[in-house]
């Protein structure tokens, strides 16, 4: 028996009718809106060449963390799953052997975003009616397979479908942002920017740091194992990108910790990490300083800066070694910010012309640091639930944390943060899902009056990411 | 148009009509029932001298730390808001102006106590009836201001229209009480007692340490410079607060951290604070040590003892140099009980005398650390949520995570902690109130019968609060 | 007037009737599933000898230090429960007069887990029909008492009343298992089995280390104070504990640290704890040392491990001098995995034959640190909500907060941990409910299918905890 699959208009929403009919009435408002994606993954490339994605598997499954993660905690190999290895040689797993894999295991992921956001894919752009298992595997690979060839599935067309007003991609300081200036060129009218990350330059224990230093030099001419000429090739870089559309950088570190150090100071360290064996300490008050220096640039050139902490990245060896970064083997440590970002606070915290976005994988955070903070410094905003904690319950304790003690101004609305395009359109309807649950229960319990949660739904799912991303 | 302002009077309750009216019947049975206020910060010459209020903004805004700080995040400067500067020169900001400033930000409030604590007032003191925002403000400051210069609208008639039983402040040892006395000797019948918070003569590191240390010296006639006559000062002034009608102490350290030193290292420790360049280190050992300290003098003199852990003081470098202490700039830090308290535990943790209330601003430690501590150790009882938590969500995830562990008679009831005096009514009304919710869910949930909730409705708003601070 | 006591059929569920629904027909499937309990603390002598338990106070109230840290807390003296000191010389408290204080402070332990499962042991296991106070404490104390000299109450009878299909105790290696040799030769077909639990032969800061390591050189006819010796006889000892039954080990460390070091530094470290004053920085490293080395026996048997760490033992010194280890006063600290587990999983974390599940006192592990390392390691999964979080709010914050990253199948159903006989029924049935009540919310909002939570519904409550511990 094949189990019919639908999607709930009531998906999320309290089953208690008098909380619900509010809750729909004002999703009703805020549903169709744009999608603005301010922060996010998805390759330029597909924008800028338009050609048909290869398959379901390298499409669906892939490209995206949070599936592959479950299945391998499951005790299923990346091999099995197409992953490709740091030095693949011999064949990939057949993509169709892999999308078999993946709908027997489907049940695993019963609870989770990714069940929500996969059959939200199934439905509303495949139209696909029955769910995925063992059984209908096939059937799901034939239709998704042959619709991957249709016009109406080519990346601009999706694009223009999912009603995407503005998508950010994320590159390096070293990226030539080659595929963003073939969108330009192109004439095609949707808003593909991107946004300045620069870890792998800042950070001396990036596996590729003094690789992309030299890179840095070859594309700014300047020499970027000297202090000051690194200094004003990242200054320029940032000049650039912001000429190419960026509004915003990111810095992914370990901490949130800052430092202001003397430019002597500075300039030693940098020797060090740049011309010996990477101390620890060295690398920590290396990123510490870089965040210092990242925010007194965002002041000149107004790129809004937000700051992702708390991640051991490559957590797990084995798979770092064998198939490299970003496999799913990160994983969140506690983090703290009312110290870590002291330094940086007591000099630039009051200046009206820096913006600073704060993220956390510590839920602790939210009413403890990140609330108090946020509803305290000039400067500061609260970044949505990140990574793993995008998700119905994440969203939920987000704002419940946070809304008491910094209100919903101080947050800047939805981040996919993704790189499963497919998946934007259900990750936002998602957070619009949620953020009208939790202006519903309001109303429901008579702490805001509907015409104030009706004004709130709309800031939070378009206005605010708007103004906070200079969008 | 004008919206309408009401309190809807199942504000905070289930929207589930089962679990709502049991709440309905509980808060009947509490919503009148006198307030104490064992814990906060009103002025006690308001009480002594009985003049009328200035003006609706040096009455509503400028002591209230909660409003200024969110309008400080959205930009708005403290000069705008008339908040005074440490050498204030010039003209303060019209009291109307910072009004219409506030109202037209109202907005900014929706979903944070302090929108419902305001609406409260406004509604239930000042008997207004539409909503604040910018063109309210000019109906709202006259019908406010007019209303302050009427005898129904000076501070001890208020104070007895709220119905106030006692009212607890908080003092430095250094203080020689005379508005307390001069209530005392007017024979007015209100009860406004004093806590005993000697923070400022125990933290070296507190701005005014040294300068507080000559006054103890004048005001005792000892020389408090020497460790045996400041412990001994200590005393007398304790015996002095309690003569007052002081029956707590509070202690608002930056940790938990409790120390069991020798006398000669105490003595050497105190030396070295008042004879030369404090050490943080030092600082904190000998805060350590008079925690220790502080609690065998209550199980001499019979004080509750307070313990306000966790806040990093005056973090915003520049607020703190220009406008002093208290301006919203004070922000939760990670903290830890079950290894600080330990020395302070081992010693009198198991003596009937002592009595020590915790209190927490880094709530993942109601579960993991205060709900075990105080569901075992006979002198520990439990704070209600503080400060950035005394908010409905806040409520709510104190009683969730300590109820089960530690029960609800090892907690104490209510404190409002507030210098916003006209909020006094509203903050024990949420309280109230969202106790109620919380009992009518376990009573809708079968988990305790109707009359059990009844009795634990009056105990957690009124009785325990009695007995627990032994008033 | 006497209080009728009852068991209301829809405790725990949500009061919303349609999700109400839901949750009653998901429970209606799982309630009478066998009960299996993999770890517990139960006293496998009961079960050998099959004697009647003595009295309503023996059996209820001294085993369980839930009931006597509340009773504690409030100022009742361990004496007075009858709590054996560790030289007890004089006489115990009697009995009857035990049970009449728990009876009068009964009402003491509303809202918390220990109320509703004593409440179902009166209804299901005594038949009582009126509530528990000081009026009603002699008729308990009859009730029961007579009750429990009848065949009907005998712990094997009980045993099978309860639908235990599995019971597992949890023995030291220094333990010769007689009473369980006692159980398989006595031809009873109840399934009781043994743990290993090696903590007191490898905490070198464990009261009785050097004494327990010598009863493990007698045991073993090995010299147990030489290294090799000692890591022999822990093999020998796991594989008896197997040939017994057992299916896992249990490690209680301070925290969940783990380190790789070589043989010769084991050695030395071993010789300076076992032939000197012991240092904690070295106690805490062997320690790591030995969770690195039980993992690699693991590899070799098959026994899963299982890792509760982050509790403060004997925190109340003067209550540990007196009566000793286990009296309620084991306190939670801050416990942190990501850092800490990582030398173990660099070596063996992607090793298919490891079978890991982790515990946390820490509840902000598990958004944090827990979920996204069991969604991802393939031999981690995440044991039950544990101890002070073995509770109705302590499981739904399990599973709000780890389903999400993790899904429901890298966890491993439910385990009692008790040493309270009578009350494991009532802990399964909590758990039960708990879980319908979090799968029906999540039918209720529409994120997934009835089918798919009624198949839920018995992985949780039956199958995973059969295959997760290789029963």
């Amino acid at each position: 028996m094949s189990r019919p699959l639908t999607l709930h208009p009531d998906v999320f929403f309290s089953s208690n009718t008098f909380e619900r009919d509010i809750a729909r009435r004002l999703y009703r408002k805020v549903s169709h809106l744009p999608i603005i994606s301010p922060h996010g993954h998805t390759d330029p490339r597909w924008f800028a060449q338009n050609k048909p994605f290869a398959n379901p598997s390298e499409l669906l499954i892939q490209p995206d963390h949070y599936i592959y993660r479950m299945l391998y905690s499951q005790g299923i190999s990346l091999d099995a799953l197409g992953i490709p290895k740091n030095k693949q040689s011999g064949k990939m797993a057949d993509p169709e052997q892999v999308w078999k894999i993946f709908a027997e295991n489907f049940h695993l992921f019963r609870g989770t975003p990714s069940y929500y956001w996969l059959n939200y894919v199934f439905v509303n752009t495949f139209g696909i009616d029955i769910k995925l298992n063992g059984k209908t595997a096939e059937h799901y690979y034939q239709i998704i397979n042959d619709k991957l060839t249709t016009d109406a599935f080519l990346p601009r067309a999706l694009f223009e479908k999912y009603n995407i007003e503005v998508l950010a991609t994320t590159e390096c300081p070293t990226d030539n942002l080659q595929y963003h200036q073939q969108i330009k060129d192109s004439g095609w009218s949707g808003k593909v920017i991107t946004a300045f990350r620069p870890d792998a330059v800042i950070d001396a224990e990036h596996e590729s740091f003094l690789h992309k230093l030299n890179r840095l030099s070859e594309i700014s001419g300047l020499d970027c194992l000297h202090y000051p000429d690194y200094i004003e090739a990242l200054s320029q870089r940032r000049t650039f990108f912001k000429k190419m559309g960026a509004t915003s950088t990111d810095h992914g570190h370990p901490t949130a910790n800052t430092a202001d150090i003397s430019d002597t100071q500075a300039n030693r360290l940098f020797n060090r990490l740049t011309h010996g064996t990477v101390q620890a300490d060295d690398a920590e008050l290396f990123r510490s300083h870089m965040l210092f220096k990242m925010a007194e640039m965002s002041i000149d050139d107004g790129l809004v800066m937000q700051i992702h902490p708390g991640c051991y990245r490559n957590h797990n060896k084995h798979v770092f070694n064998c198939f490299g970064r970003d496999k799913g083997a990160d994983l969140p440590n506690a983090t703290h910010y009312t110290t870590g970002l002291k330094p940086l606070l007591d000099k630039y915290g009051n200046d009206p012309r820096l913006n600073l976005i704060l993220f956390t994988l510590d839920e602790t955070n939210y009413s403890r640091e990140l609330g108090p903070l946020a509803g305290h410094y000039p400067c500061l905003k609260l970044g949505p639930p990140w990574w793993f904690h995008d998700s119905p319950e994440g969203m939920s304790r987000f704002r419940r944390a946070t809304t008491e003690v910094a209100g919903f101004y101080n947050t800047v609305g939805f981040n996919d943060d993704t790189r499963a395009f497919l998946s934007i359109p259900a990750r936002h309807d998602l957070s619009r899902r949620m953020d009208c649950a939790y202006l519903a229960e309001l109303v429901a319990k008579h702490q805001i009056d509907e015409y104030e949660a009706l004004q709130l739904a709309t800031d939070l799912s378009y206005n605010l990411i708007k103004s906070s991303y200079k969008l």
